[in-house]
C-alpha cells in the first residue's frame, strides 16, 4: 500500500522547497498563488493595520491577485495608499485585487436565508469569484417561507455545488438538499437572539441535517465555504485530473 | 387594577380547599379531574412499582379515567392485576383507562418527522385521545423530502392546532409553520446521534424558530405537547367562555 | 390516509402562488397581512436602517398595518419621516401603525415576574394588542412574594390564554399554570447575573416545568409569544373552523 | 487585624497534631468526632467493598457513631457482618450506627418537591438525624399544586433551617424562601428528563433565585444539605458561643 | 402530619394581608421590614435611575433603612437629592441608609481570596452590617499562599458564620470549611479569565468542595451571602425561637 | 433573476410526482435511486429489527441495491432471512446489497488517525464502494507521528476529493488540507476519553481549522462523509454538467 | 533566525528514515524506544483483544519493554498466553513488561486527594517507573484536612517534579503549589457525583489556579502526567543536553 | 511513609514565618524573590492604577525585579512616576524592572501559529526572559503549512523544554510534540472567531493531544506558561538537587 520511496522523496522535496517569506511577525507563502489559484488569504481580524498592509502588499506584488477579509474602512484606506487598485466590498467587509481576471466558472449557487446574514454570503460570493466563478445569488428565502424558495427550483438545479447560508434556526440547508443532488456547503452565522447563542443553534442543526450531501464550516466563516466551492467547482470542469497536479503544471 | 377584595378572598377560598389525598409518599390531586378533563398524570418513571400501582388505583377509582406515561411492560403487568381494564399502548409505553368515553374532537394535526420519533409523537396522541380529542397523524415527513410532506398540505391546513415531532435538526415545525396559520406546539426528541446531544439540537433550532406561531415543550415531552394541545383545541369548541370557569360548572 | 390529489394541487397552487414582492435585497409577503391579520413583523436588529424604513414602507402601504421590533429611536426617527402615523413605544422598542383599528378581544393576561422584564413583556403586549387583543397586565409578581400574586387570582382566572414573563430563576410559568387551566406561554429573559447566564436559567426552569400546560418561545422573544398568544385567543372566539380557512374568506 | 502571634501558634499547633489513622490506601480522622460531633462520612460511591468495610470499622469503632452513604445493599451485608448493629435505609441507600443517641433538636424543616427526590431527602434527613435533629418532613408539594404547600404553612414558620428538595424545574425553593425568614439550603436532584440535564435545570434555577436567604449544595448531594442543616440548627440551641470552641470541649 | 386547619387558615390569612405598595411598576413589600430586620434590597442593575429612585424612597420613608446594590454614582448622585443621608459605598457599588442603629451582633468572618474579589466582598459586608452584624474581614488570602491563612486562624475560629469570596479557583472555600466548624457560604466571583468562564470554574469547583458544612450562592452574589450569613448568625443570637416568630413580636 | 414560470411549474410538478412507498411507520422514497445512483439509506438505529426489514426489502426490490448502517449482527441475521445476498461489514457495522455493480471510480482518499476510529472510517469506505468508487485507505497516520503521514504524500497527491476521519485533539485534516489542494471532508469521532467529550473536541478542532478547504460533518457520521465524497468524485468524472440533471436521463 | 540548510536536511531525513512496522490496522513505531526510553504505549481502550495482543506482541519483542493502559483483565489473560513475564495491576489496570531495568531516579512525588483517585494515580506511577523513576506516593490528603498534607511537607519538598491527582472540586494542586517551587502536573479525574460532570468542574479549577508552576493533562490522564513527569526528572539529572540529542547517543 | 515530626516541625516554622507584607487591600509575598528567583508578579487586570502602583512599588524595592503583567500603556504611565526604570512591552502589556541581571540559560523554545496570538506568547517570553532565560522564537508555523515548521526542526531538537501557543483549531502543540522529546508546555489563546468559543476549542484540542509529553495552562495564560518552563528550564541545568532546596541557599 506505501507508495514507492522515490515517489515520496520527491513529495518531500518539493514540500521542503516551497517559496516563503519571512517578514519577521508573519510568513507569507508565495506557492498558493501557484497551487490554488489564490494567493493565501490574508484574515484582517486580529492584526494591526500596519501587519494587515504589509502583508497584502506583498502578496499583491508577487502573485497579483489579493484577499482581504474582516478588514474595516479604516485599515482600508491605510491599505489603498499601497495598491491603488485595491477594491473595498462594504458588505463583505473585504479589500480585494484582481489583475489578470480570466473567464468565470458558472456552477455555483449561492443561498441565503435572511437579510441579516448578507455579509456571511457576500464574503463567500467574493471569494468564489476571485477565483473565477460565476455566483448565482438566491436571497431572504427562509424555510417558513417555502414558495419563495420554490420559485427558485430550475436555479437550484443547475447548480454545481450550493453554499447555504442561515442563521437562527438554520434548518435551509436540510431542506435544499432534499431538493438538489449537488453537494451543499453549509454555513451557520450568528445572527439571531436568545437561544441562538451566537450561532451554536443553527450549527448544530447542519450538523444534524437528516439530508446526506451536506457538510458544514465554521460560523460565519464565508470565506472558507466560498473557497470550498471554489475547488470544487473547478473539479467539476477539469475530468479526470486530481488538483494538486493541475495546480504544478 | 387590583380585583376586588372578596373575589380574591373567594378563589382563595377555592384553592385552600381543593381535594387532595395524601399517601404518605405522595399527594394525589382529584380536583383535576373536574377542572381539567384529565385526572393527574401519573409519570411512572422514577416510581417504584408499588408507587405507580398505589397512586394509579385511587386515580382510576376517583374519576374513571387515567394515564400513566414511560411505564415499561412489567410494571404494567402489576397495575393490570389492580386496574384489569387499564390498556398497554406498546409504542408510547402508556397505561390509560377510559371509562366514560365521550365524543371525539376534531383539530389535533400529529406531524412527526421520522421513524424513530414514533414513541414520542404516540405519547402525545395517546394523551390528547385520552382527553377527549381525535388526532390526524401525518408520519416519516422530514424536510429532507418536501414532496412527502406537500402531499399532505390540506390536512395541514383543516387543524386548529398542530404538535410537530422531529429529532436530529429538528427543522419541521419551522417549515410547517410557514404552511399554516395555527399555533404550532414543537417537540424535540432525543433521537439523532453525534451533536444532536440527546435533543439539545433539535431543542434549539426550534426556539430559533424564524416563524413566528411556535412554541416548544421540553426534549421527549410528548405528553406536554398532547396536554396542551388539547387544552388548545378545547378554547376552538368552546367560544367565549375562559376555561377554569367552564370547569366548575 | 393521504388527501384527494385535487386538494393537494389546490393547496399547492396557493401556495405557489403567494403574493410577495422582491426587494433585492429581501422579499415582503404580502400575503400574510390576508391570512394571519398581522403583516409580516420586521425585526429590526440585524438590518441597516435604509433596509427597515424600505420594508416598512411597503408593508404598511399594502397592509396599512405595521409592526418593527427592536428599532431603536434614532432608526425610527427615520421611519417617521416616511411613515408620519408610525408610533413608537420607548419600553418595547417598537414601531407600530394601525389604520384600521377594530375591536379588541378579550382573554390574553399577561404576567411578568420583575421590573427589568418590563422591555419583553410590552413587546409581547404591543404585538397581541396590534393583532386585535385587549392584554390585561399583571406586574412584578415575583414567586418569592405569592401573595402578590394570590392578589390577582380572580384575573388569572378570566384569561383564554397566559403570558408569562421572567428572568432570573424563571419559576413564575410553573406556578401560575398551577393555578389556572388555560394554556401557558412562557417567555424567559436575559435579565439576571451570574449563573443566569443570558436567559439560559429561566429557559431551562420552564422547558423543565412541573406543570402540564406550559410551552416555551424563545429568549427575549416578546414578540413570538404576543403573536402566538394572538392566534390562540382567536381559536376561542371562532368556534369551529380552522384558522387558515378563515383567514382566506 | 492579625491575631496574636501567640493564638496562631497555638491554633497550627491544635491543627498539627489532630489525630488520624494511616489504613495506606486511605487516612481517618478521628477528631471530627470531637469537633463537629460526626465521625467523617463515609462516600460509598467509588470504593470497593473491602475500603467500605476497613474504614467504617475503625470510624465506629473509635466514635461509637457511622454514616456510610451512597452504600448498595450487597456492600451493606458485607459490612454486617463486622459492625453488627449498623442499620440500612433502603430509600436513601445509607448504613448509619448510633450507639450513643442524645434528645434530638427540633428546628429542620425538610420540602421535598416529587416522590422520585425522595432518596435524595432521605439522605439528608438521615445525616440531620445522625447528628442529633429531629427532621419534619413535608412532602410532595411541588409548584404547580401550591394549595398542597399553603396546607403546611404552619410547619413552614416553625422551622429555624429549612431544607428544600427538587429536581425537574427546582423552582421550590424561592416560592418556600418567600414564605419564610430562616435560612433555606436548597438542594437540585437529577431527578428529571430532557433539558433537565441531570439536575443542572434545577441547579440553576436555585442558584438564580430571586428571593435572598437561599444557599445551595451540590446536585443530589443530600447529606451536604443534612450536614449544614444540622450546623445551623445546633447554633440556633448555643446561644452566644462560636462552633469551634464549643465541639473542643 | 397535617397541621390543624385554623393554623393553616391564620397563616394564609397573615399571608394575604401582608402590606404592600403598588407604584404601576413596581410593587413594594413593607413587611419586610418588619419580618426581616430588613427593607426589601433594590437591585440597581436593569432598572431606570427614575424607578431605583422611586422605590428606594418609599422604602426609606417607610423603614427608615435602605439597601441599593449594583448602583452606579450617577444614579446615587439622583438619590441624594431626594434622600440626602444616604451614603455610598465606593468598591460595594451600594447606596445605604440606617437611621435607627442598634449594636452590631459579633459572629460573621468574611474572608476574600484576592484583591479582584472586594467588590462582592464588600457588598456582602455592607449588607451584613446593615442587618445589625459586625463583620470580621480577612483579605488576600488565596489558597496558594497558605501561611497568609493559616496566620488567621484564631479569627476563623471565633467566626459563628463565614462567608467566603474567591474568583480562578475558587479552592478557599473547601479549605477553609476544613479548618472550622461552623457553616461556610462560599461566593464564586467572575474575576478571572480563559477558562474561568465568567465564574463558572469556582462556581463549580464550591458546589463540588469535598467538605461538608459549605453552601454557595450565585456568581458574584455578595448580597446573597451578607443577607444569609445575617439570617443565621441572627439565630446563633437568639436560642430557642424559630426565626419567622421573632419577626412578628 | 426569477427564473421563468414555466421552469418552476415544471421543477414542482417533478418535485409533487416523485414516487414514494408509504408503510404507514415510514415512507420510501423511490426516485433517489433514480437521482442518486444510490437507494435512499437506512438508519438502523432507533429503528426495530421489523422496521429494518421491511424498508430494506422494498428498496432492495426496487433498485437491486441497498445500505443499512448501524445495524447489528442479530438485526441483520433477520435481514438476510429475506434478503439472503446481504454482505455484512463487521467493523462498519452496515449490511450491503449491490446486484449490478460497475467499474469504480477512482479519486478519492480516506485517511484515518487511530485503530479506534476504523468504525467510523469503513462506514465511509462502505457507502463510497456502494455508490460506486475506489477508495485509497492510510489508516493509523496521527499528527504526532507526522513521518507516518510523510510517507504518503504520493497517494494525498493523487485523490480528487479526501476523507480524514480523526478522534481525541482532530488535528489530522488541518495537516492534511495543508499539503493538498483538494477538497476534503472532515468526521470527527466520539473515540477518546477524558475531555473529549464524544467527539466536540475534534468537531471544534475541525471546525476551526486554519486550513481552508475543509468542510465536517456530524460525530461518528462515516456514512455522511462517504455520500459527500462519492458526489463530489463524480463531478470530477463529468464535466460540465449538474448532478440533477444527470440523474434524470 | 532560520536554521541552516544542511541542519535541516539532515533533521528532515532521520525523520523520513524513522523505523516503523504496518500491521495493517496499525502502525507501530520502533524509534521511540531509543529516543524516548519508553516504546509506544498502547492504550488499550477502544481496541478489540486481538488488535492490542498483536502490537503488544511486536513492540516487547522490539524494545524489551511494554505498557498497556486502560486493559481489562480478560484482556490481559489473552497477552499473557503470548507475553508470559508480562505484569498486571489491578488498580492502575495495566500491563507492563520490563526486561532490563535500571536504577530508579529519584525527585517524583505522586499526590492523590481521594481513595477513589487511585486508579488514574497508580497508572501516573506505573508508567513514570517503567521509565525508570522512583515514585514517592503521598495518598488520601484532600485540601479539607490541611493537616494531613502539612504532615508531608518534607517530602513535598524533596521532590524535582510533583503530580497532583484530585477529583471532586480538584483544589489541591493550587495548594501543593504554593508549597513547592518545583513544577506540577495537575491530574483531574472524573471522579465525583452531581455538578463535577466527568471531571469538568476539576479540571477547570486547576487550569484556573492562582499559583503558576502548574500545568495540567487531560482528565483522567494518568499516563500523560507519568510520562511527563518522567520526562522533566531526567531534564533534572543530566544538566546541559537538550532531551532528543541525549536519546540519539 | 510519614517524615519524621523534626521534619515536619521545621517546615511548619518556616511557612509559618514566610515574610509578606499587608496593605490592607492586598499581602505581598517578599520570600518569592528569594525562593523562585522571581518577585511575585502582579496581575494588572481587576486591579485598580492605585493598587497596581502601591503593589509594584514594594516589590521592586525589595527584590530589584518586577513584573506586572496585562497592565495597559495609561496605568504604566502612572506607575513609570513611581518606578523611572520600568520598561513596557507594547506586544506583551507587561511592564519589567531588571536591577540585578545574570546571564541568561538556553534551553527555552517558543513557538507560536499566529501573528494573532503574538501578545500571548510575547508575554511567555517576557516572563521567562525575566527569569533568566534566553528565549528562542519561531513565529508564524501553523499546521496548515507544514513545510515552514519543518524548516525550523533543528532548533526544536535542541530545546530543553518548549512553550507552543496556538489559537483557531489548536492543532500545533500534538504536532511538535511528535516531533521531540522534551516537555512541551501548551498554550490555548482566545484568537479565533466562529466556533472557537474564545479559546475552548484549542484548549479542548491540546489536552486530547494524542502525543504523550504535553501539558496545558490556561486559556491566553501566557505567564504561566513561561513561569513554568522557566522552573523546568533551571531543572535541566541544576543537576541533582530539589528545586526547593535550591532556593533557600
Amino acid at each position: 500500500m506505501a507508495a514507492g520511496d522515490t515517489d515520496i522523496d520527491g513529495a518531500l522535496e518539493r514540500l521542503r522547497h516551497l517559496p516563503y517569506e519571512d517578514l519577521g511577525f508573519a510568513k507569507i507563502d508565495h506557492h498558493r498563488a501557484l497551487r490554488d489559484s489564490l494567493p493565501e488569504v490574508v484574515l484582517g481580524q486580529g492584526k494591526t493595520a500596519e501587519q494587515v498592509v504589509a502583508i497584502a502588499e506583498r502578496l499583491v506584488e508577487r502573485s497579483g491577485r489579493l484577499l482581504v477579509t474582516r478588514i474595516g474602512r479604516d485599515v482600508f484606506e491605510q491599505l489603498r495608499e499601497r495598491v491603488p487598485d485595491a477594491a473595498y466590498n462594504e458588505t463583505a467587509r473585504t479589500a480585494t485585487v484582481e489583475r489578470h481576471p480570466g473567464e468565470a466558472l458558472p456552477g455555483i449557487c449561492l443561498i441565503c436565508a435572511g437579510t441579516a446574514d448578507l455579509p456571511v454570503a457576500e464574503e463567500a460570493a467574493v471569494t468564489a469569484e476571485l477565483m473565477g466563478n460565476r455566483v448565482e445569488r438566491v436571497y431572504d428565502v427562509g424555510v417558513a417561507g417555502l414558495h419563495r424558495l420554490l420559485d427558485h427550483l430550475p436555479q437550484l438545479g443547475e447548480a454545481r455545488v450550493l453554499i447555504v447560508v442561515a442563521g437562527m434556526e438554520g434548518a435551509l440547508p436540510s431542506v435544499v438538499s432534499g431538493l438538489v443532488a449537488a453537494p451543499v456547503i453549509a454555513v451557520p452565522t450568528s445572527v439571531g437572539y436568545g437561544a441562538s447563542f451566537q450561532g451554536i443553534a443553527p450549527l448544530l442543526t447542519m450538523l444534524n441535517s437528516c439530508a446526506p450531501g451536506v457538510a458544514v464550516v465554521n460560523i460565519d466563516n464565508g470565506f472558507g465555504a466560498g473557497y470550498l466551492a471554489a475547488v470544487i467547482n473547478r473539479l467539476a470542469h477539469t475530468e479526470g485530473q486530481a488538483p494538486s497536479h493541475r495546480s504544478e503544471d
